[in-house]
C-alpha cells in the first residue's frame, strides 16, 4: 500500500494514536487502511464413503490435489461460500454436515475453514479451476500429492475418525490447529 | 475505495475478466483491490462457574455487556488473537479450551469466532474499552443488555448446555450458525 485509496495521499505506516500495532494511514485524511486476515472456504465431499478431489489447473500447486475451496466473499456466510466454491472447482452442489476444520496460518494472514459434505448428487466435472475431479477411496487419497497443508490435514483429521468399516461418525470432533510453514516452504 | 492504493489512479467498479463479481480494480496498473470479510475472535472466560463480562465504554453499544473480542489481526492465529483481546479489554489472560462458536455475519462482511476459555488467574480489571469488568453467575447474566447478537448467542448456547450441577460437559458443541438483522436493526 502506497496510496491513501479515499483520497490519494501518500500513506505513511506507523502506530496511529491509541493503537499499538502499525497501520497504513493518511496524513491527509486520517483514514486508518487496516489490514485483516482473509477466510478461505471449501469442503470435504463424501459419495459412499469416496473423497471428491480436484485436480488444480491453476497456480499456486497447479497438479497437485486439493479439497474444493476458496476466498471467503463479502455477503456470505462462510457455508455458503463453502458451497459455492465447490460447485465453481467440482460442479456438485453437496449439503454440508458440519464443520470440520478451522485452521490458523499466522504467516499468511489466513484462516482456513472447511465442511464435511455429503454429495447428495453424484454428479460432478471438471471446470476452468480443475483439469481433473475424482471420487477416492480413503485407502486410495494421493497422500503425496496433497497440494496444500490445511487440505492435507483436514484429509488426515477426517480419515483418522473413520470407524473400522470405513464410515464417519455421525458427529466428527472439530479440528481447530495452527499451521506454521517448514523452513523449506 | 476511490484510488487504486498501488499508483494512486481512480479505480474502477466492474467485473474482471474471468472473475463474477465486481471488484474494484485498477485501469493503470491492472491490481484488483478484492475486499474480504474480517474476523472478530474472543473469548467467553470463566471461573468457578461464573462468566466475564465487560461493560463497552466504547462505541458502538455503549454501556452494554460483552464479551471480550475484536478484529483479529495480520500475523496471529484465531487463538492468539482471542487471547490479546481479552487482555486488551478485561486484563486477563485465560487458557482457551475449546472454539464454542462460528457465527457469520454477511450483511456485516464479518464472521465471530468465540472460544470457551478458563480463567486460570482470578486477576482482572477495567480498562479503556470496559467501563466494568464483572464475574456472572449463569442465572444472574443481564441477557437484556448484551451489546451484541453474536454474543447473546454464544452465552446461549454455553447456558443452555450446562449440566443440573450448572457446570460444562468436558466438550461443548461448536454453535456454527448465521445471524441476518433483523429489520429494526
Ligand atoms: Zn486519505
Ligand atoms: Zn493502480
Amino acid at each position: 500500500m502506497k496510496y491513501c485509496s479515499v483520497c490519494a495521499t501518500p500513506v505513511e505506516h506507523s502506530v496511529p494514536a491509541g493503537d499499538n500495532l502499525p497501520r497504513y494511514h493518511c496524513p491527509a485524511c486520517g483514514t486508518i487502511h487496516y489490514q485483516n486476515p482473509r477466510v478461505i472456504t471449501g469442503t470435504l465431499p463424501v459419495l459412499d464413503g469416496r473423497i471428491l478431489l480436484c485436480k488444480r489447473n491453476i497456480e499456486p500447486r497447479w497438479g497437485y490435489w486439493t479439497l474444493p475451496g476458496g476466498f471467503m466473499e463479502n455477503g456470505e456466510t462462510v457455508a455458503e461460500g463453502a458451497a459455492r466454491e465447490t460447485w465453481e472447482e467440482a460442479r456438485n452442489a453437496p449439503e454440508l454436515r458440519q464443520m470440520l476444520s478451522v485452521i490458523s496460518l499466522p504467516q499468511f494472514d489466513q484462516v482456513h475453514i472447511f465442511y464435511l459434505a455429503d454429495m447428495v448428487s453424484p454428479d460432478f466435472s471438471t471446470t476452468e479451476e480443475s483439469s481433473e475431479v475424482a471420487l477416492f477411496e480413503p485407502d486410495a487419497i494421493p497422500w503425496d500429492d496433497i497440494a496444500f497443508r490445511t487440505v492435507l490435514a483436514t484429509l488426515r483429521h477426517y480419515v483418522d475418525h473413520l470407524g473400522p468399516d470405513g464410515r464417519a461418525p455421525a458427529r466428527l470432533p472439530l479440528l481447530d490447529t495452527t499451521i506454521i510453514p517448514r523452513l523449506r516452504d
